[in-house]
């Protein structure tokens, strides 16, 4: 870094697009400081003035770095992977880097938006568990297919994309909040389990951060 | 192309995902046939067995060339910019790349999604509009104050690029259909109205597609 500053990550423990980003910064073996941003407390701590300075959007996560601001998981992700040494994040073939980003692009578009807390807060109480749960299998359905095409051991062969940065964090939530049945999908379940036995997947999780409140650590 | 046959887009000519690809193939100079899928008629054609075949998510667009078929707009954009000549969709500069991305990400993920159709059928009639309008109104919100950081001509400096290939649809998504007062995003209206001079973003538009019904036509 230009500035001899280590980047900032604004994040939160249970967000899957902080997790996504905690996993790039963690393969690449990237010093990182962590400000919480607390997605409930306080009505949201995203709300208060100084965060929209940081990402108008009132979403984490946001990286500082190299004396800019990025907000959105996979442009962040991608300029890792533009300026940083280490593991490649996406391939150098473009046709596999084309898979990469279309199953990134199902995840972050088709499924995450879906289920997040501003649209489940709109959707309401009664209704957010339905709902959340009806567009993941609906996405996870599309994705299976599409793995059956693309897949190895990892979303897109045998190497760790931000496919596989997007797929933990989307079936961590699914498995976890809104009690998605994985049997109808076996490929994103195989896949999920053997990117959960490696070092940048698991310091990254969300029950071992810096503020994952001591009742929700592993 | 190898196969030396023209790629096939799989589109609908009101589909703001399918014209930001439109608009790419345009400025890039490329030719293509069309497939229409009318996402309304038949119940939906994206639903049909022989359209999940090209697209396990159900949606356009999706586009068939070099041998594979892509799906996801962002995806095929960033294929198109990398294996094509002619102008770069995305800068050289990684900075400005985060940019694009960003704002492409912001609109693509944060805002499209929540007012696209199957998400409308699933509100209900009722409350779809309002939902939309909010929705786009707060995503608007915080594009106008990115812009304010990143734009020149165009949303990022004065070169177009996917992240205007984004506005574009989305500010007619907004005004068409859910009636948004563009008064408070004089950024957005302004960038907006600079594109839609361009050729690549007219001959791209909803209402001179093959598929456009002729009382849709302008």
């Amino acid at each position: 870094m230009a500035s001899g500053a280590k980047p900032v990550l604004y994040t939160y423990f249970r967000s899957s697009c902080s997790w996504r980003v905690r996993i790039a910064l963690a393969l690449k073996g990237i010093e990182y400081e962590q400000v919480a941003v607390h997605l409930v407390k306080d009505g949201g701590q995203q709300h208060a003035e100084e965060f929209k300075v940081v990402n108008p959007m009132r979403q984490v996560p946001a990286l500082h770095i190299d004396g800019i601001t990025i907000s959105q998981s996979l442009a962040i992700i991608q300029y890792l992977d533009e300026t940083r040494p280490g593991p490649q994040l996406l391939p150098q073939d473009s046709k596999k880097r084309a898979e990469v980003r279309m199953i990134s692009d199902l995840i972050a578009s088709g499924i995450q938006p879906l289920q997040n807390l501003a649209v489940l807060h709109r959707v309401g109480e009664e209704q957010q568990e339905a709902w959340a749960h009806d567009f993941i299998v609906q996405g996870f359905a599309a994705l299976e297919r599409v793995l059956q095409d693309t897949a190895g051991r990892c979303c897109v062969g045998d190497e760790v994309t931000m496919a596989d940065m997007c797929l933990v964090p989307q079936v961590f939530n699914a498995t976890r909040r809104f009690k998605v049945d994985m049997t109808p999908f076996p490929t994103i379940a195989r896949i999920n389990k053997a990117l959960l036995e490696l070092k940048a997947f698991k310091v990254s999780e969300p029950s071992c951060q810096p503020d994952t409140p001591a009742e929700q650590r592993a």
